[in-house]
């Protein structure tokens, strides 16, 4: 048997990415298709998109060595099985994501939340290790957690639901039911909620507003800002993990979101030592725009499934 | 040689508590004196407080295989040494405190931050397993995390600083240099800022005069119960650690305490299904008043350490 490659798929609301990978996590093959909603959507347009981006490696999918998949919603890894997820259609039952593309394909799945398997990319892609939070930033807002390699999910997969932990006594109501989440501040959402743009795409036009001039494009890009800062600094005070790295639709904007969350973090570092002593503009990193990474992330758990699964060698002997 | 016995020490501000005991971490031994400030004073109460424990325990100190030492400030536990401890008189440059201890008790001593070493004993004292956050209620707030069996400190030793994650942009200033931190209202010096005693015990009046009808002391209870709540919130939407254990100095005052605690949780998760499907108030747990849990999970890291030291069967042989 030659080297063995694997699928790693990024399921979003409105695409699904396969890349087909080496062992390397080398991308060979990589195929994007429009997301069909439901259980049989989902599935159909997931085993359709390894399809293509296994022949485009070179490869029948029936020979990768097996596939992750990264997806929305709330996710029991262990049982492959997927509820929440209301941005697929899938609401109501749990949905048995693994199973249902196990059979279609004939090779092993793993399946893992979106955000964890972004965080397990972001790692991959990293030449240094230590520990790293991915802070997704897209209509809503939650952090995936890899230390000493591996992801940490939490006793019930909640690690990361920073999104809910409300800030400020006084904000606005959440659609969780509480008031003032970090989310009502740092997100996709609230962003779009803070400054309507005429036209334009939704996550760069209040930053090229803001830079042509428009205060109330500024001042909407100033809060949001802020707000991504006050959750990068809740994960470093709660987890002081080495590295944040901020992910998600928002960052389509580049450089001009890190300079403004830098700047944000700055401030809180001259207004208290802890801040400073912490280096937490420092610590805040971008990922390149059209990184694959959750994706990679969701390649990197199938190639990491094979390694567990392969019999020892005091086993073999 | 016999069983190894090893000494935990609790170096609080006002008092240091030491006990000895057997591999099992049984206390065959305890010893309490008023701690004495500065590098000097505090290495003479330790080593005082370390031998009264062993005679009582039946040994020498010198015959002890190792000590643990969970001390207030920023701990840098692989070199010994210990800074930003202003309760004790160590605020200038870093105490060697490992070291000092080592030369003078003639036996290995390891140092680790009070409430990390309170966290590890906590886990000891547990029947079952799973993830747990010790929240330690003192004049501050900050947890301990303990993952996997083992103690999580983060990058630069800040992880469980969440006294100072501000939740309120309207709140009171705080001695770090933000306002609305969560301290501000979490925390033993909150508490006597909000309602002040004309006498008796700081942690335990409050909660006598609230029950016998001060609708002042009532307040002020129930604004720094639903505090507590929040950082058990907070803990778990990070974290997502199985047990979330109060501790510290105001959890003197016992169940009253854990109820209050407990029924603002229950708000909390009437408020957003998110929060109920956490389930969060079936998650915060109380120590037996008395339990010395951070001299046993000192304890406990001498007797680690004495586990990591030995040889592995396979060197031996």
């Amino acid at each position: 048997m030659g080297a063995a490659l694997v699928a790693g798929v990024d399921v979003g609301g409105t695409k699904v990415l396969a890349v087909v990978a080496d062992e390397r996590l080398r991308v060979l093959g990589r195929a994007r298709l429009g997301t069909r909603r439901g259980e049989r959507g989902v599935v159909d347009t997931v085993v359709r998109a390894v399809t293509e981006a296994a022949h485009r490696a070179g490869v029948a999918p029936a020979a990768l060595a097996g596939v992750g998949v990264g997806v929305p919603g709330l996710v029991d890894a262990s049982a492959g099985r997927v509820s929440h997820a209301v941005n697929l259609g899938l609401h109501d039952q749990p949905t048995e994501l693994a199973g249902g593309l196990r059979e279609r394909l004939g090779v092993p799945v793993v399946v893992e939340n979106d955000v964890n398997a972004a965080a397990l990319g972001a790692h991959t892609l990293r030449p240094v290790g230590g520990d790293l939070a991915l802070l997704s930033i897209g209509t809503g807002l939650a952090a995936g957690l890899v230390l000493g390699g591996r992801l940490h999910r939490g006793a019930r997969g909640a690690a990361g639901e920073i999104g809910h932990v409300p800030v400020d006594p006084a904000g606005m109501a959440c659609s969780c039911g509480q008031r003032g989440c970090l989310e009502t501040i740092a997100s996709g959402a609230a962003l779009a909620a803070a400054w309507t743009p005429g036209a334009g795409h939704p996550a760069t036009s209040p930053w090229q507003a803001a830079a042509a001039g428009d205060a109330a494009a500024a001042a909407a890009v100033e809060r949001f800002s802020a707000g991504v800062a006050a959750a990068v600094r809740l994960l470093v005070l709660t987890w002081d993990v080495e590295t944040v790295v901020l992910a998600g639709g928002v960052t389509e904007v580049g450089r001009p979101l890190l300079e403004a969350v830098r700047a944000a973090l700055r401030r809180q570092e001259a207004t208290a030592p802890l801040m400073a002593a912490l280096g937490l503009s420092g610590r805040v990193e971008l990922l390149g725009r059209r990184a694959p990474v959750a994706a990679l992330g969701a390649a990197w758990m199938a190639r990491g499934r094979l390694v567990d699964d392969l019999p020892s060698a005091q086993e073999v002997s």
